[in-house]
Parts: structure tokens; C-alpha cells; sequence
């Protein structure tokens, strides 16, 4: 971040008056450029004993298997914004069952909602992804997941699912654990 | 949003390539300026039979009343924003016991998260809070209350308190529930 998006000013990175922490601040027109983290919000659609995979056709991760998920649009709810990249990744629509993966990945400004649901009907491969499938429990491709929070996600799942109950879970994935996930390399 | 932050070129208004929503673009650098939803992170401080509240020192709502929340930052997770903040507006500690209200603000792109908390030993007024207080339930001040998704997390609470049960409340709050809040002036 360089220049002032309002009046396009050359931009100083400061504490402004009365704040704690370093901003982005025109000191020409005076606006502050706050940075938040995002809403990366998706499903789990369950159909059966099977659950949907995507296979990402983009990048980051392309070639490996996904959840349907995604950035959250300003103008929409969570829920809408689960079942959008639901249907946007796998052409599928679902019916949400409720929050069940609540993951914070600080190192990188996100935060997953990630909502079990209900496959209804059929799916094809969206634009984002090169293939979409479904997979019981034993046929995962746990060695060609994209994101630790889609493996955190199963994981909780196929363990919850032992014994019927479905708690929210919330975590955070670490730097540590995005390291060990991705390797170091 | 006028300019590019990257470059300063001037900003256009466009569907880019592949995507299905107008975006601000950069026509120089090609950089696509995204915009999403906030997070707003917060809690319902219980201590006993009494509820932690804060009359805010700032607009907007200033004099109002409102649990401790406020805008997540990049680099913390939801649970460390909601205590930050809890601490900054209400010089207060507390455990957190789990999310309680989840609650969209499509209209104005916000996400409101508010933990069920413990109060931890004292509390004070911080510099965006005029006075802070505990509260029975008949005491609450519902029609000086600063915004809707604080007053739909208390009618939560008490009415979970009468059987003992917190369960997590996903709601949104629409245009027509904050014209009735606000009054349409």
C-alpha cells in the first residue's frame, strides 16, 4: 500500500493519534486504511456415508482437494456466502446444518467459517476446479489436501461423526502448524 | 475508493476477467482493490447474576450502552480480538466460554462475533467508554442500548439463562430490522 485510495497522496505507515498500533495515513486528506483480516467462508456437504471434495483448477494448491470455499462478499450473510462458493465450485446446492469449523490462521489475515450441509442433488466441476467427487471416509486423499483447515475440518468430522453430535470446534492454525503442514521448503 | 493504492493511477469500475461482480481496478498495474466484510469481535461479560456493560465515549452511538466489541485486527485470532477489546473498552479480563451470537450485517458488511465470557475482578471505563457497570436483568437500559446485534445477544442471554443453556445464535440483521432499530430519520 503506496498511495492514498481517496486522493491518491503518497501514503506513511504510522501510529495515528490515539490508536496503538501503525496504519496506513494520508497526510494529506487525513484517512486512515485500516486492514482486517477476511472471511473465508464454505461447506461440508455430506451425501450419505460420502462427503464432496473439489480438485482446485486455480491456484494457490492447484491440483489438490478442497472444500468449497472462499472469500465472503460484502452484501451477503456467512450462510449465503457458504452456499454461494458451494454452488460457484461445485455446482451444488446444499442445505446448511450449522457452524462447525471456526479456524483463525492469523499469519495470514483469515478466518474460516466452514458450515456442514446437506448435498441436494448433483454436482459438476465449477470453474475453479478440475474435478469434484465424492469420497467415503477411507478413500480421502489426505496426502493431496489443500489447506490444513480443510484437513482439520474431515478430521473433526469422521471423529464426530462416530458419535452422532457435531459440536462447533474453533482453533487456529499456527505458523508452526502451516509450516509442518506445507513443509518448510 | 479514487486511486490505486499500489500505483496511484486512477481507479475504474469494472467486472475483471472471469469474475462476476464489479470490482475497482487498476487499468496501470492491474491490481484488483477487493473488498470484504469486517469482523467485529466482542463479549457478554457475566459476573454472577449481572451483565458488563459499557456507555460509549465515541460516534457513533456515543452514550449509548453496548457490550465491549470492535473491529478485528490482522495478526490476532476472533478469541484474542474479542478479549483486546474487552480489556481496551472495559478494563476488564475475562475467560472466554464460547461464540455466542453470530450475526450478519449485510448492509453494512459487518460481521458481529460475541463470546459468552467469566469476569475476572475489576473493571473501569477505557479511554472509548464514559462509564462501564454490571447490570441485572431488570436493570438493563434496552431502549438506550447502541446497536441492534447487542440488544438481540442480551434478549439471548436471558432467555438461554431461564433453562441453562448457551447454544451458538446465527442470525443477520436485515435493513428493515435496523430501520426499526434506528428509526428511519
Amino acid at each position: 500500500m503506496n498511495f492514498c485510495s481517496h486522493c491518491g497522496h503518497t501514503l506513511c505507515f504510522a501510529i495515528p493519534d490515539g490508536d496503538d498500533r501503525p496504519r496506513y495515513l494520508c497526510e494529506s486528506c487525513g484517512t486512515i486504511h485500516y486492514q482486517n483480516p477476511r472471511i473465508v467462508a464454505g461447506t461440508l456437504p455430506v451425501s450419505g456415508s460420502r462427503v464432496l471434495l473439489c480438485r482446485r483448477a486455480i491456484s494457490p494448491r492447484k491440483g489438490y482437494w478442497t472444500l468449497p470455499a472462499g472469500y465472503m462478499e460484502n452484501a451477503e450473510t456467512t450462510q449465503q456466502a457458504a452456499a454461494r462458493e458451494t454452488r460457484e465450485e461445485a455446482c451444488a446446492e446444499v442445505t446448511l446444518r450449522g457452524l462447525y469449523t471456526l479456524i483463525d490462521l492469523p499469519h495470514i489475515n483469515q478466518v474460516y467459517m466452514m458450515f456442514r450441509a446437506d448435498l441436494l442433488g448433483g454436482f459438476d466441476a465449477g470453474v475453479e476446479s478440475l474435478e469434484v467427487a465424492l469420497f467415503e471416509e477411507h478413500e480421502v486423499p489426505w496426502d493431496e489436501l489443500a489447506f490444513p483447515t480443510i484437513e482439520r475440518t474431515l478430521q473433526h468430522f469422521f471423529a464426530d461423526r462416530r458419535h452422532g453430535e457435531f459440536p462447533l470446534h474453533i482453533s487456529a492454525v499456527t505458523l508452526e502448524d502451516r509450516e509442518r503442514y506445507f513443509g518448510s521448503a
